[in-house]
This record gives structure tokens, C-alpha cells and sequence, in this order.
């Protein structure tokens, strides 16, 4: 009932437009009316909801993460990205979002982000619908 | 089956307690035990759970977030609201809270605060049940 | 159909692995397939999904918070635990895990755990299934 889906990101810190990849998913899964959790499995990675309509938002979010979790910090974990882990529980691990009609109900400038905060790499979503399916 | 509920904030930081408003949805939802999931479908605010009984507490979030993530900091994203985006994606676009014999399972202290991050303005909240309904 | 659960905490800051406790109410709940909601009712308390193969991480994420949200910093609230309701609400008060075969599933080194940020204290966690039970 889950569906796992890969995806690619391509910096050290990189927001990937998951929504369309979601509402793939939703279809396949044949759910029309109630809920899919989007999960990430990954322990330097996230996912959220924000605006998609202006590139430039995403890039400032990166930015201020950097500045809010620098790279360099006296850190006690040896693989160099603990600033990773930590901004992966400040954004969470999964979002839930309502469907409807078999769409995902999203306000006007919303979009699922994947959150990838130790990159490039190959990475996965777990889509899972709660909600009467076929 | 998602109830739209409408709210109003009254500064550019503002934290409305909307526990009142989702309890009053579960009960016109007829939810009588599953959970509720409270989305925010807007990019500058967000929702969260925080005590009720200080006000000081939503204050003190409200003057802690604005040092964290400063309004002037050369973001990028021109409407000069990108420090409301970064705080929305911290604070997160949603809670789920389980329902029980037709109540908001909330510990003692609880509330459910819609975060207004860039206001003042007219918001909207929406309101799904899982779980047995009528 | 909640099942609540108690734990300790043995620092101001401390992070629990609350797994184990975690997959055995999935068991005791006869959740087949579906997602737990894990939630916590406390407002000085998170839940997070991080890291669990090296204890440096959580160590790191403690350190790293209190830098971000000092624990003095003028604050308002009168119970000098107000940097402590700032950290619930970045970390958030739940976690949904999808469950296959009976099974949380989570990523390779993902761990739920508990987020203390006021302790030491007994504190609970309510545990809640979504999905089919017998």
C-alpha cells in the first residue's frame, strides 16, 4: 500500500518540487478521499510544504539555515554533516496532506519540498494514502 | 469532508488559538474517535501546539523566532516576507490530534496556535477527520 | 484505541529512543498495515525522527539548540522554561510512521525519539493507529 519513489538532488543543500511526483503516486493508489503521508527515510533529509511560485524563496531558506545551523560548530559527530541532522528535525520528517477528488488540496502557493540537507545524492519519498482506495 | 474555517489575525506576528474552532469541526464532522488533521494552506504562517495558559509563551516565541530568523537578513525573495516563509517551514503547515469520544485529546497544557507570520490578514484553516463518521 | 506510555527523562535535555516502546504498542494494538501517530502532550517536550546508530548526533542536536534558543534571553514567561516551549514547537508535537506487516517502517538508521527539553521528568507518550485493527 506504501509506494516508494526515488529521487535525485543535486547540491550539498537542494529543494526538490516533490508535488507532481505525490500526485502521481495518489493516483496510482487510486485515492480519492482522505489523506497521504509523505515520508522521508533519510536522517539528513526532510520534507515541507512552502511557497513554489518564486525560486528565490527556497534559496533564501537555504541560506538562513546555514546561518541559523553552520557547517562548522564544534560538533562531536565525525561525518562532518550534524548540521544536517539537525536541520532534518527543525523541518521534520514527514507531511500529511488532504486529498480530494483524487487532488491533493494545497493552498494557492504551495508545494511539496524534499529537503536535502547533505547532498548530491540518491534519495527516496514514502507515499502512503489513509482514506478508502479501490 | 474537510471543513474550511476562516480566521483573522491582528499583527504581523500573531498567534491565534484556534482550539475552540477545530473541537467545534470534530463535533459537525461527527468524528468520534480517530485523529484530525489541522492544515494551514498558506506559505507565511503555520500551525502548531504550545501552551495556553501564559501568554507570555506565544509572546516570547514570537520575539525568540524574530532573532532567529531576522526580517532583514539579504534575502533574495522580493516581497520582503522571506523570513515568514523560513519560519513557516519550522514551525510546520500542520498538526494531527487524536479525537476520543468525540473530544481533542490535548495534554493539560496544550493548545492548538495558528501562527500568523506575515500578517495582518483574513486566514484560512482546514479541518479533516480519520476515523468512523457518520 | 490511544494507548498511552510512560518514560523518563534524566537531563534538562535529553532524547529518549522511544522505538522499541513504539513498535510494541503497534503489536499490543494489532496494527497490521496503516500509520501510527505518535504524540506528545507535554509543552516542553517534541518528538523527532533522527539518527540513532551514533549517540553524538542527539548530543549535537542538544548543544546546537540551546545556542539557537538560549535559555536566557529576556524572556517573558516567569517559569525560565521558555526556551524550552520554542524547541517543542520547531521539533513539532508528533510523528506519523507508516506500518507494513505489523512493522514501523522507517529508514536505516532512523530512530523515534523522544525530545525532552525540560527535564528531568516522567513524562508519556500517547500512541494512536490508523488503519485497519481487529
Amino acid at each position: 500500500m506504501m509506494l516508494k519513489r526515488k529521487l535525485s538532488t543535486s547540491n550539498r543543500t537542494d529543494f526538490v518540487d516533490a508535488t507532481g511526483l505525490v500526485q502521481a503516486a495518489v493516483r496510482e493508489l487510486g485515492l480519492n478521499e482522505g489523506v497521504v503521508v509523505v515520508f522521508n527515510p533519510h536522517t539528513t533529509a526532510a520534507v515541507t510544504i512552502n511557497e513554489g511560485a518564486d525560486p528565490d524563496v527556497v534559496r533564501d531558506m537555504s541560506v538562513s539555515l546555514d546561518r541559523i545551523v553552520p557547517w562548522q560548530a564544534g560538533y562531536h559527530h565525525a561525518e562532518g554533516n550534524a548540521a544536517a541532522h539537525i536541520k532534518a528535525s527543525m523541518f521534520g520528517s514527514s507531511v500529511t496532506v488532504i486529498v480530494e477528488g483524487g487532488s491533493l488540496q494545497l493552498g494557492t502557493w504551495q508545494k511539496i519540498w524534499f529537503c536535502e540537507f547533505d547532498g548530491p545524492r540518491q534519495r527516496h519519498l514514502w507515499i502512503r494514502p489513509l482514506g478508502p482506495t479501490p
